[in-house]
């Protein structure tokens, strides 16, 4: 059976692991291993820690870093590590961050928080068992959490 | 036979893999192995295994980051993985990135997304095949997607 | 018996180290290992033999940068210099770092240099030997030498 | 012999590689190898190449970023796969980046280009064959392209 | 007999290794191994080559990054170069770089740069011979090159 690994942290201020574990016993039958650390700059090593020790085939990341230009520096120390570590590993560890500062208020941010999780839990599940429905949603403007982008107007679409 | 990888996105709101297998197909003879991720981070593990799991001797990256500065941040971590992929592998990994906000309407980016696609996998094929070919443009400002630069003025030029 | 690593700076003005170490002496019986460095950028190089040449289980990195500019960029290079030696040894680094401009007068800077060391060395301890408080605590906006953020309003919460 | 590598771009506007080449055959005989790539984000899997396929002994990697601020980002993430391609390698790879920018008008900014490879290409027949020059030089202030800074007043600077 | 690495720049405008070198002479016996590149880039590899060719145990590099933008990423990326280097040799490098905008005047500067030249390598000699000297002095606000910022008022001190 595939394993999918959930690294989230104890800084954030939703319990995204909880959206993304339902969305993605919906979809499949896998075993979730689940790993908890403080800050998204712990996150890189647990997901790594994940794939080689708990033999997970993919992980997802869950952050909320905070809205101070520090949190931003955080988040792109964060993000750069998980692709290193995905590039260690030959791995995808799908990064779902939000921002606090991409809703105005708490109840909204909880929404974003919550679905955002969710649908790339479905990207998880997708990279892992059914990868051409993604190479059938490329190119298409699929955006997590808010509103799909859609494709470019003028821009054919046909595949 | 030689194989050629494209890599793209969900995000992305053109096909420009469409456009990028097409122009392959006019120079050369080859297999290609399609990827599709949901963004731009996605994107170098997935050139990495696209040349380590799917014997790929060239891949071609194809992102289309948003205009927000969160985006700028997200496109320059994942241009710093494709690098880093590249190392880590010996192999070429040719980065096609289109910002949306590099054309005012969605047609001309659709225009643009389409011609830097279809330039970039020519360079991917004259890397593979005929590198001499660019070493005869060394120096002459190329740009993909838009008007080439050309040489500088006073700067000689007759190789 | 486990072993904990402790990284630490002549840099900063705090003994953040004695903070973290009385801390991890309430907590657990461990064996402590104690390397101090000139700054921050010394700190991976530290952390990382100190896991590899000391056999540490976990490390905790203790700094304080400045606050002009170019001392923000020398965090930036100790940050990722730690999250890459953590990739390098599958072994945590909790980074403890408190900013000269975080509070407005010396002695608040040292309390929160006080309580941060000692909060994460915490975190050091049940990383190591109760995981399962961190994902108990999970989602729930916990901050390392302030107030706790909380759980976000309206975003549900129990587990 | 000794054999040097000269990894250049399409996109620069100048030919860099000819005016290092002319250069370098003044002062040693050595096998030149040329890697011509569409851009600066390309030279450092080209570099890498030309040291481990090639057998080169040094690189030189010339480019021209453009004036845009995402040219600058292309440029730092270039320098940076550049000193990692260094770190894998062991071998020096002298990066000659020459901003669209850095003069007001073409001309100048051709001679600038000029000057700026031909000095670099000496450096790197220094670093292969005579390190000693180097170190006859140190703390003088050298400025490739440029008139030199020179010695700072007041700083001693007899050896 | 222990081996120290001194890695410097002609683009420097003050000889900075002679500062380090008199210094290290004066606290410990050692062979000591000089390499000079032409800019602060190219320090990365001359540092781990020093380490890993030359048998260096520890290695000082010593800079002068200039006032502009572009200098300033030039010395980040070294930054990042030599954080790396110390990762994949477990060696420390001491960076002692010296801003060419930290002084107004040349002769201040001049004075700034043999300072921490001096002072850094009196570290080098520390970390390689008298560990225990630097956990004494640790969290007590040192500073190279300038006066030291001394221990938070308010926080303790009395180990």
């Amino acid at each position: 059976m595939k394993r999918i690994g959930i690294a989230d942290t104890t800084f954030a201020r939703y319990d995204m692991a909880r959206a993304a574990i339902r969305e993605i016993k919906k979809h499949a039958s896998v075993e979730i291993v689940r790993y908890t650390v403080p800050g998204v700059k712990d996150l890189p090593v647990a997901a790594k820690r994940l794939i080689e020790e708990h033999k997970c085939d993919i992980v997802i990341a869950l952050g909320m870093p905070g809205a101070a230009p520090i949190d931003k520096v955080c988040a792109h120390e964060a993000s750069t590590g998980l692709i290193m570590a995905q590039l260690m590993t030959n791995r995808h560890i799908i990064e779902v961050f939000v921002h606090e500062d991409e809703a105005g208020d708490e109840r909204t941010l909880a929404r974003l928080a919550e679905k955002r999780a969710a649908e790339h839990a479905l990207n998880a599940v997708r990279l892992l068992f059914r990868p051409e429905e993604l190479t059938r949603m490329a190119g298409t403007g699929q955006r997590q959490g808010f509103e799909d982008a859609g494709p470019l107007e003028g821009g054919g679409g046909t595949h």
